[in-house]
């Protein structure tokens, strides 16, 4: 069995790395925080006497050997970067219970037949450099590590350098090794779990998603002398999208996830009326047909909140990641661990997006989620208790022995 | 008379220093771009034989002296600072103009009975620290001295500290000299003139402005897991306060100015809902009366959107400028000088503040507008012809000696 007390304390120190005022953690992917996290989990890993291996975007692999070097190792894993204002366990949680697994057969001297290998991830969350999910995307073959490296953040510094500046690309190639398969254990981020009572999620997809990034252009003028009538307020076309599509899907489709999460007026001064307003836009429906008729309910609602208010607009769908369905066998290994420890479980899909979503294309692949307080996620406040991580991490460690032989 | 080309020269030269891409200028408030362009306007005053002050605020007086030094001076101007993407006349025009009447009396070696004042005030855009005409504010008595330093911006940096950094904190005492009158040039910054194809507009008021601070606060949630209904979208609260103030003033009550100029969501992330947006307001209207209904108006959809979003709203009125008219006097002698010189010219108020607003608490005072090209102001492509610029400085110049004896 795991230690609940050991696993907590490793969570509780790295949250110290990269500490928000309220509470929560901030080590967006590739900042010296990041860093900081990273090198500490190498330094946990190599006490254990395991190798650790650095791609050329900075994934981190963290190898115990097995009884037979020669087969593709069982990985498991998630990721150290967090939101800008995030909580102590997004991400987290995967990593430090990836690492309590291997401490638990360290000491209870057991090898496994094939090699285990625990991952850390680059730039999960898609804050500082979208899209989300990347790394494990190169590592699938679904992005090209060039497009990876060359994405900017918002003071244009590109993936790539940031990479350099903390000191992790590393010279493995990409795309190895190769996983037999693929287990990654997450909070639920949302408030299903907790509703129901139940320890564990036994997720077996993941919802589509889609990234735009919209730019909306008017004309800057006087805010004191422009009658209302003549101007083109980039702001305003924005604000009537925005008011108008949630509140359509409000009424008509509450499974529909729509979040503008970034908009900014290019140059903005308080009495200027607004020229440029750039904005994103994040889209998800557990269904691939749904969030398509969504994608054109919004391109809908664009064009009529540009026509309505006298603005331009362009947008480009940056990131499309179609809905997934987990590897059967995966599911329901994870689903025996959980009944023959005894927990409360049930059968659900992933509303988050994670980096399981890319490896399920290239190994049987699933997930584990545990509740976390209110389902509140992406919020300084994120909270899982020492006995609920402690259930995931136990069904993560039987399902990785169980998968490992 | 004046010397258009000369005028057209200086207002060229100005436009250099903090050129924008877009073939504006950008010499924010106390920038150091700012410091540039006060520094050339007193080299090319001190050329003229002036005396040149700087108040404990930075306002700049350019003295030229009378017949009878004793009299209080007669005094015009306007600012140098700009909008981060403004135009090359906005404020520009009424300082350089002033410097133009200084050089056409030295030329023709005249000396007025009553000296001469042209004055640059600090920071009337109001764009780098707010509010607007502050420091003809503080000249007038309407703000303390204290509030103007305290002031920051955007960076956390106060009015003081920028003052000192570009070295134009003086030790002239506020409020001195007294003005026996003051008349201010300026672009229209609407689209009247231009219209009506007249020449000069003879300002006889200003309408009345107030400036508001808002804070929308909701909750940080994961944009895929967080259902819509559940949320509370800080960004959705503002979008739809925004949206339906400006559609209902646009049926109801065409003569409104309303602007968000500045937008911000704290903290922003792609996938996390906005928990808090911050975003200023600026409301007019020529009539005190419906200016106040118009921020009733404001109040009651800021009520409304919260409460139909749930999220909660915390606001501050930062500026209120009542509306203004102008000194019958100051007035016909701008008028008569129009007349005399056989220029097309009507009546009008303005819908920008300008320093002349808080002056004309202390001092007799007028302004003169010229027609800029489609009414655009507070954008790169503000233009007016020299033809236009030498009318308005040409009736400056028969004010200021008419007033001056
Ligand atoms: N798990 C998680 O928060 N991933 C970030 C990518 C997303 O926005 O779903
Ligand atoms: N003239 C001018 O643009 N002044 C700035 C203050 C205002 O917003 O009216």
């Amino acid at each position: 069995s795991i230690d609940s007390q050991r696993l907590w304390s490793s969570l509780m120190e790295m949250a110290e790395i990269g500490k928000t005022p309220g509470g929560g953690s901030g080590r967006l992917a590739l900042s010296e925080s990041d860093g900081v996290g990273r090198r500490q989990l190498i330094e946990w890993a190599e006490a254990l006497g395991c190798s650790v291996t650095i791609d050329e975007i900075g994934n981190l692999f963290i190898r115990r050997e097995g009884k037979r070097p020669e087969l593709d190792p069982v990985a498991f894993g998630s990721h150290l970067d967090t939101q800008p204002l995030g909580g102590r366990f997004d991400g987290v949680l995967g990593v430090l219970a990836g690492l309590e697994v291997l401490r638990t057969l360290d000491a209870a001297g057991i090898v496994t037949e094939r090699p285990l290998l625990l991952v850390d991830w680059t730039n999960e969350e898609g804050s500082r450099f979208s899209p989300a999910m990347i790394s494990s995307g190169v590592y699938a073959g679904v992005f090209d590590k060039q497009y990876m490296l060359s994405r900017t953040d918002r003071d244009g510094v590109t993936q790539g350098e940031a990479l350099r500046a903390i000191g992790f690309e590393g010279s493995a190639p990409i795309g190895e090794p190769r996983f037999a398969r693929f287990f990654e254990l997450h909070i639920e981020q949302g408030p299903v779990l907790e509703d129901e009572a139940l320890e564990i999620g036994v997720v077996d997809g993941v919802q589509g998603i889609s990234w735009y990034d919209v730019c909306f252009s008017g004309q800057a003028a006087h805010s004191g002398t422009t009658p209302l009538r003549l101007r083109h307020d980039a702001l305003r076309g924005a604000s009537r999208m925005i008011d108008r599509l949630l509140d359509e899907a409000l009424e008509q489709d509450p499974d529909a996830k729509i979040t503008f999460g970034e908009l900014d007026i290019v140059s903005p001064s308080r009495n200027v009326v607004p020229a440029q307003v750039r904005l994103t836009v994040d889209l998800r429906h557990l269904d691939d047909q749904r969030l398509a008729s969504l994608e054109a309910r919004f391109l809908d609602h664009l064009a009529r909140a540009t026509e309505h208010t006298g603005v331009e607009a362009t947008y480009e769908r940056i990131w499309h990641s179609p809905a997934v369905r987990f590897d059967a066998d995966c599911v329901a290994m994870v689903e025996d661990s959980a009944r023959q420890r005894g927990l409360s479980f049930r059968r659900m899909p992933s509303g988050a997006g994670h980096d399981s979503v890319y490896v399920a294309r290239v190994a049987p692949t699933s997930m584990i989620f545990i509740p976390c307080l209110g389902g509140i996620s992406h919020n300084e406040a994120e909270y899982s208790s020492p006995e609920q991580c402690a259930a995931g991490c136990q069904v993560l460690c039987d399902a990785v022995v169980r998968a490992a032989g």
